[in-house]
């Protein structure tokens, strides 16, 4: 199943981006009469006939609407410190999609050895993945705050949990025995590399996250990453 | 912590192999009296003290042992069908490996477009991961066979899973409901992009295997890999 992706749905006609024009008419050769796929990134996927097959602005006629297509029984917002290897980063991002999450938070620790990061980049390749995961909406990416800034911004209405690996110092309980209640809305924040800093953590405790621990394996960032999202996903299937 | 490898350890004497020695003589400059750690690939960690710092052919002597080093309390065989791009099964494979499994099966499928597949490449990369993650053991990665032959040939004694797609044909239930039991010796099969024939998964259903779903999200097939690993993983923390 091929889908597209159009910012520009209303009042029933969906135009096609460029880029997803040329794919649409000079790639996979859609002529006018074809029926195609639109998502519009926010959740739903849209049921269209092909009425102009312009290679730079395609325009479809939207037949059937399906709300929450492909979507998650929760809301997960993950605030992941963005790996040295900024490939890993990535490809947590997009196996974090395939699953379902809602939010990538990128966020830089006392610790982090990647002080910058685009956040343009990551969107094109969400969108892909959501388009090939078959989900009707596509992750947002926030842009970089600081750990802190980010801790003091988080909302009080939400199950927050913090990984960290502090060992002893902090008293932390498995992310399991914390996702048993109720998953509407749940904030995840993963440190780097170097860990967070003792403030940070004390600062994130002071606010309400519960410091948890994934395991006794020692998991890189991105991997500890998404088996947070995995503890999330595997609790609802 | 630098971990390093050594087949050859017998009699309380340790002899690195030459690349090992190069990175712990030329790289990280050890020098004879030091202590180095030295994993033997099948699960024991060695402390030893280094006696002839030799970048060809380092010798250590053992001064303690610990078995079971970073084991982890199940046995996990995955029997996954290498993907089109081999980066994709490489790093489901290190990913995995850091959680804990402890053998990787190459299996072609009927549906498979990749019918070769070179394990070395794979070995180097999952020792690698080991000494990153500090494992004793190294996962064995198994030689190529077909789904069928892989299938007639499983052991009875092991709690057997085939994650397949066919929606409604077969029954399926949720992995999380056959992982409740015992997890001391687990089997999961995971196909390819085209997912197993239907021969391939009545003939394993005929010998026992049981067909469970990953939940309603569409994985691709190293993360549906990943996802098996960390329902298995998840259920021991």
């Amino acid at each position: 199943m091929e889908v597209f992706y159009s910012p520009e749905i209303k009042n029933g006609v969906c135009v096609l981006p460029e880029e997803e024009s040329a794919h649409c008419v000079r790639v996979l050769r859609h002529r006018e009469g074809d029926e195609i796929f639109v998502i519009d990134g926010l959740g739903t996927l849209y049921t269209c006939r092909l009425t102009d097959a312009s290679p730079k602005a395609a325009v479809a006629q939207v037949l059937r609407e399906e709300p929450d297509w492909g979507a998650h029984p929760y809301f997960l917002e993950m605030a992941v410190c963005p790996t040295k290897n900024i490939d890993r980063y990535e490809w947590f991002a997009e196996k974090a999609t395939e699953l379902g999450l809602d939010v990538i938070a990128p966020v830089i620790g006392d610790h982090s050895e990647r002080k910058v990061f685009k956040s343009d980049r990551l969107r094109r390749i969400l969108l892909a993945a959501s388009k090939q995961s078959l989900k009707g909406a596509v992750p947002v990416v926030q842009e970089p705050v600081s750990v802190r800034q980010y801790i003091a911004d988080a909302p009080a209405d939400a199950l927050k949990l913090i990984c960290c690996c502090f060992e002893g110092e902090v008293p932390r309980t498995s992310i399991n025995d914390v996702l048993d209640g109720d998953l509407q809305k749940i904030i995840i924040l993963i440190g780097p590399e170097g860990d967070f800093s003792r403030e940070e953590a004390a600062l994130a405790v002071s606010r309400g996250f519960i410091p948890v621990h994934l395991g006794p394996s020692r998991l890189r960032t991105e991997t500890a990453a998404l088996t947070a999202v995995e503890a999330v996903y595997l609790k609802c299937i």
